[in-house]
């Protein structure tokens, strides 16, 4: 009944390294409990911690075959891999490299992995890499799938000289529907781009090219190192446009810097140097412009070789202590945001905005 | 019916602008909704966010008018201020321009509103500022009307060269009762002291133009803006004088600095320059004193021009995530400080303090 | 019926002082309150607050003898100390004086109590300090002395030139049973070890005589001082090891420095020299090395002449407010480090550290 040779095995596990597409973490655990039986025989191991997620699942996922035979296993082996072949249809090699390397998936992003360092690059260089609806989308899919791969640190930096001018003002320009609808949209998109750096299992880096502004400053709070070149600033004039701070920033800035410091920053436009938000807790090195992008990534590619779980678990337990409040601050800021857009202060200074802008 | 004419409408306006006391929020948005029925007719506006409060309640107001008429809103209108004026009584306006404009009211303060900016002046020169039970009942009031005015930043500075040093220890003499209910009457004034600067719902700025000690340091912590003069300097003597730390910095200070330095200056009366505190980020800013006070005001007259609602709700998102957490704080303190007072070991450290005093 | 003499009161009194062992707080509360009653009658004074534990547990004993006579009161308490020395057995007073000063009773730590501090001095210089598991339960055990005896202050310290080189991972090494009983063992003891830091009642003050390594570098998050000579350095290679960050570090570092600065020390191995960890808030001062044990040692007395409950309760109120947090971060610490300790990652990285160190 169970007459998979060895050969057979040894081609199935060929197969398997050849497939274009993640058959998902169900699939996968399921194939490597076979071949652990196939290969080992029943579970005979120690089970794993509770933290240890992954080690656990395999484990489990092992130890539910039970008793079955190493033939046995074997032969479902076969077939399962088998299966997934098939399911896949014929291949174009070409093209899955291309969408798993170079991320032409995304048209407002550079995203690819080299040396398990997946790196987003925002890139609308001409915009000053201003955030458009379709951005925050295709960031929030990045994520994901960086949380996902193999790589061990993920990096969001940004095309050209600036690292990104925070939220693309026309977002509030393109909408149809009522203001109110318009502001529970954006509410709801801001809401879920700001969970998915919350949620972000992994060492997060941000290298600062560039200046930076609103948004895509407050999130810094929410990475684990932030390297920028001198010639960086950091600048959130959410008054100044009628609106209040995001990103968790009205947690984790007074938190990091005390609130004397962070309310001269959140409330009152203050634009910071890269030294200056250094001092403060912002970022955690500050390089020469000449040398900003060798120094930076050859000190990422030796912490890429550091033990990838130690890096992730440690990541972890720094978050989950205050996750939960991170979840309830963004709910209040996102709210306060919403009444604020629809607010006439808001409205008048965003107008106001437009039109020196159209003078100029 | 409904005969108010046009004429009269904008009659009614003038006399409201003419009314020496505020009557209330109550009657200030039924005003409100009246001029919007009569002027615009039904409200027809979209319902403002949970968090825009102050647009909330007035569309509130509006909207429970219903779908009564122009005519009949105006007429309202008109017997309302009418009614307003009337309770009144004769008017004496040199009188009224008095009490709001110079805060006659208080004795041991100088508050005044210019440029949009209520300044709370501690005014006890001659005893370095120091807080008698009488300036923290003025201090607490003054608080909540800054808080209802229509100024959009609030200041707190001291008269002459001290900012402020901090109690009165004569409060400790004058009081009548057993150690134990002058213990728990000090405890309570303590408590609600504090929760008033919790509460202040607009940034608040400290000036701090000179020296300051004990709890006009601890308090701090709970500014947005603390601007100081390189004279300036910070000392909590609290275990000198057997008592223990107040104004929630047993968790504003740690959360600030780290508990290292915290300790040192809560535990251990050590005194901190103005750059120091700087450092720490307990100022921020630090001016030299020659140029303290125009550098300053000049400043906070351009932060007063922005968007009042932003402000306000940026720094109510700042404080409402820990708002309870520091209700419990001062709670804690008062109830630590309230034993203090009534131990032995506080008793023979402040009647040291009186007795080297005296010797001088 | 009460044949006691104020004589064999007096000597009771003189018995009491020669005690060789501490009969604990119940007993030593009963001897208190027969006191006061023998000499003052029965409890009149007013009641101590809430917080002011130690003055509340005397005056709830006293008054809980009620109206008995002085004459009654002062022959139970000859009765009671008469018990307390006969089960005490016949006296060696050499014994009794070195086992209290000079901590004869510790094979790994120095401990003596002098001018109002305890100092517990970690004494395996020839190993810089390494904790082993005997040395950990040895801390715990003199943390909780120190807790219960008359100084005001407690430090620890190193003795040679490292302050200490963290866990003695010869700990992995000697362990009998499964990898999965050794790793719940351990996490067992650094769980104890690290709550009797967190439950320390009274000032704690860390003096950094040289190089500190791993645990002795996170746990200064729960110190309420640290002094360190220049020549200190702070490392924790955790990551590098497979392993993951404890001593609450992972709540204590971002809250102090924020996450772009704690990360690059708690996950990627950051070095830090002494006037950087000032500069971080995790060291209060630092000393040049020449002076340094004649400054700290200075300052310290000084302190510890403070009034010493003032002390202890603004250390407490510190505390209170963040005590449940801290139980739960260090239980999901060592949670996470079991998981480690079983996984394969951090096995093959302590091999190849003492593959390193055999090469040597």
């Amino acid at each position: 009944m169970w007459c998979a040779t060895v050969e057979q095995f040894e081609q199935a596990k060929v197969k398997l390294s050849a497939l274009r597409n993640d058959p998902g973490n169900e699939v996968k655990l399921k194939v490597y409990a076979l071949f652990k039986q196939a290969t080992q025989g029943p579970c005979n191991t120690a089970k794993p911690g509770m933290l240890d997620f992954v080690n656990k699942a395999k484990w489990d996922a092992w130890k539910s075959l039970g008793s079955i035979s190493q033939e046995e296993a074997r032969q479902q082996y076969c077939d399962l891999i088998g299966s997934l072949v098939e399911a896949e249809g014929p291949s174009t090699t070409e093209e899955a490299v291309t969408s798993t390397v170079s991320g032409a998936a995304y048209k407002t992003l550079l995203v690819n992995t080299e040396d398990d360092i997946t790196t987003i690059k925002l890139n609308r260089p001409a915009k000053k890499n201003a955030i458009t609806n379709e951005m925050y989308n295709e960031i929030i899919a990045a994520l994901e799938q960086a949380a996902k791969d193999d790589s061990v640190i993920t990096v969001i930096t940004g095309a050209g000289d600036f690292y990104c001018s925070g939220n693309d003002l026309t977002n509030f320009q393109l909408q149809h529907g009522s203001v109110e609808e318009m502001a529970k949209r954006g509410g709801e998109l801001l809401r879920k781009y700001v969970r998915a750096y919350i949620d972000f299992p992994k060492p997060l880096v941000a290298v600062v090219n560039g200046p930076a502004v609103g948004i895509s400053v407050t999130l810094l709070g929410l990475f684990d190192l932030v390297y920028a070149t001198e010639r960086a600033t950091f600048h959130t004039p959410f008054s100044q446009l009628g609106q209040s701070a995001e990103g968790c920033s009205s947690y984790t800035f007074p938190k990091m810097m005390g609130t004397a410091k962070a309310s001269e920053i959140l409330l009152f436009n203050k634009k910071l140097t890269a030294v200056k938000a250094c001092e403060l807790g912002l970022v955690t090195e500050v390089f020469p412009d000449s040398s900003f992008q060798s120094e930076v990534w050859t000190r990422l590619k030796t912490y890429a070789k550091l033990p990838r779980n130690s890096l992730a678990f440690s990541k972890q337990l720094i978050r989950s202590v205050e996750k939960e409040h991170l979840y309830a601050v963004n709910d209040a800021e996102v709210e306060c945001l919403i009444g604020r857009w629809m607010s006439d202060e808001c409205f008048n200074a965003i107008m106001s905005f437009f039109q020196a802008k159209a003078k100029l």
